[in-house]
């Protein structure tokens, strides 16, 4: 039985634990030992209380591992990616971390390592999906849509993060880079808001977010953005905080005391954004690919609604994300893929047999994405 | 010539000073001399810097005055007014603190001194009015609402505060004061949103606010309430920041440093919401009476537009709060008012002749106040 290790076991780390448990031996890992009280009882998955941010206790860990999962936190994912690429082992890591990731191509190639980043739902799925069709038609332009809600909409911000709300500020502040005519372009972040319809739930107000990632650099298509899709009604509220400063991390001094607003806001918002993990809440997902295919317009669209499973309580943040990564990762184990470096997910999706096995891998795990194409005048 | 001492040269009491300077021999007293700068060189206003909050200081100041006018900030106006009574002056107040004034009835009786309260628009000329017509008639209910705005309108607030953000915050916090069937009831500030129009500018929005003040001990009229009026979209703002912890008076301790939420957030807007003087701006007012006089139903409305004095640069803020204080100090005097006590605006609005006046005294300064009666089924 293959061995992996799944570093972090937040909300996303433990479903990828339990999504794997069946197939491989599965070592869990995280700094708070109260992550494993999650796992069922008859979980034969093995726990193991350590901190990430040591080198060394990385290294221990992984020793015996045939492929690491990467589910730490944003802040130390880079480190932690770097640290298992040195030490030879191959990972799927889902950490999303701010640094530029091909900086540690190179040493994955030298080291004989395969290591797949941003694997989850968007980034991930949206980048294999492009990645598939741009390896056969001509991409002209790609828009996606992307959010993840709870179902109960409590005003005014009718939100819930899974993760700090320093974090949703961070996108809510980073201007976003878009592809217009072949040229890249910064927005500000919350700007031109559009009105998306999702079937199962209705209106949602898309906005502008820096989440291209790698796509910036590694295709070459001449349009293409990347929205947040959030209820009416938040983007506004977003956006006057944001004008008046208070997602500031510039610190003010007061009464002798000094603070940024911004760690006075996340702080204030944390009550009523912290989500609680039996929230009922879901993932929608909506991809525009239009391109040019033997002299036809093509329009390519998926759409993806899932929800949260009410058996297992898995949330649909950890579902859509967790079950892209081990469906990757099984490719890697199965030694279907076996080249060395380091891919984004277009790389991955650029493989058709690839892209379509993950894709019947996460159905399997009921969630669809819906595919419709339209030939255009 | 009868020597007239004005404390606090801000805004409103400079507009004061300068109003009374045809007639009275006037000495205006701040504590900041640029004040001064605002008047015009050819003045005759003596001009004294002092710190007011000194009690002896403030006695040496009116030892020779006829009559006192109190233009201190909120804060300091209590202390201000128990002092100049004590020294046995007559005295128009316009500093609007939140302590019981009546506390200090006996005292002006005793010192054999007039001492007239809360004498702006609102409170000050609403109380005037309803307190003539409560005289006439037999009032059920009294509606006031009441704004003071920039005629330019910025988002996201569209607000411009002639005072400290932390006062109107203030305003949004306590809760409001209503009569309702003859009780007195409490609503949360900033709710029951009521959209009023307003000739010259449009559609503006009202929400509670605790603006009753006196009347809520004065005079025994079953249905009261006072609305603030801003600009639509204001208030939604505000709800969302007080509905946030933004407005809290709870200190929050963040990595050591200790700061109340509503200290950053008065800093915070205080840029956006500072006022130049020469900011063009507008005072809007509505009264509705109903009543019945002489088994007739009667609804006795009231409206006030005024705009600043673009020749003058003196604000509407000013000339609206500012002439009801000197019209009001024109009765005293020229002894015509000289009943010894404390008295809130409604008390001199119950003398017919003494209302008439202050309307004309106001009107010659271009202020109109425009009336309407219905007889009601």
């Amino acid at each position: 039985m293959k061995k992996v290790v799944v570093l972090g076991a937040g909300m996303v780390g433990r479903a990828i634990a339990l999504d794997l448990e069946p197939t491989y031996h599965v070592t869990a890992v995280d700094i708070d030992p109260s992550q494993f009280h999650w796992f069922p009882q008859d979980s034969q998955i093995q726990k193991a209380t350590a901190d990430l941010s040591d080198k060394k206790i990385i290294q221990k860990i992984i020793s015996k591992a045939d492929l690491v999962i990467g589910a730490v936190p944003g802040f130390m994912g880079y480190k932690t990616l770097k640290t298992v690429i040195e030490h030879g082992k191959s990972i799927v890591d889902i950490s999303f971390f701010n640094e530029d990731p091909f900086d540690l191509d190179s040493l994955a190639k030298e080291r004989g390592v395969t290591a797949i980043i941003d694997c989850g739902v968007a980034p991930g799925m949206s980048n294999m999906i492009l990645g598939y069709h741009h390896h056969q038609i001509n991409v002209n332009s790609f828009e996606c849509y992307v959010g993840g809600l709870p179902f109960k909409r409590i005003w005014p911000f009718k939100y819930k993060a899974p993760f700090s709300p320093v974090d949703v500020i961070e996108e809510y502040i980073r201007p976003a880079r878009l592809k217009v005519n072949g040229r890249i372009i910064e927005k500000e972040a919350l700007t031109e808001p559009e009105l998306i319809d999702v079937d199962e739930i209705g209106t949602l107000e898309a906005f502008n977010t820096d989440g291209l990632r790698t796509l910036l650099k590694t295709v070459d298509i001449p349009n293409m953005k990347e929205k947040t899709m959030r209820y009416p009604g938040h983007r506004e509220y977003m956006q006057v905080l944001k004008e008046f400063g208070f997602f500031s991390k510039e610190p003010l001094t007061l009464q002798g005391q000094t603070i940024s607003p911004i760690d006075m806001t996340s702080y204030l918002l944390k009550k009523s954004w912290e989500m609680d993990p039996h929230e009922p809440e879901f993932t929608a997902m909506k991809i525009i690919i239009t391109g040019e295919d033997n002299h036809i317009n093509k329009r390519i669209e998926y759409t993806l609604f899932d929800r949260f499973d009410e058996k297992t309580g898995v949330s649909s943040m950890a579902r859509t994300t967790g079950y892209t990564c081990t469906g990757t990762a099984n490719l890697i184990l199965q030694g279907k893929i076996v080249d060395k470096g380091l891919f984004p997910p277009e790389r991955i999706g650029a493989h058709a047999d690839w892209f379509l096995e993950v894709l019947d891998y996460i159905k399997s795990r009921g969630i669809q994405y819906i595919r419709k194409d339209q030939i255009e005048p």
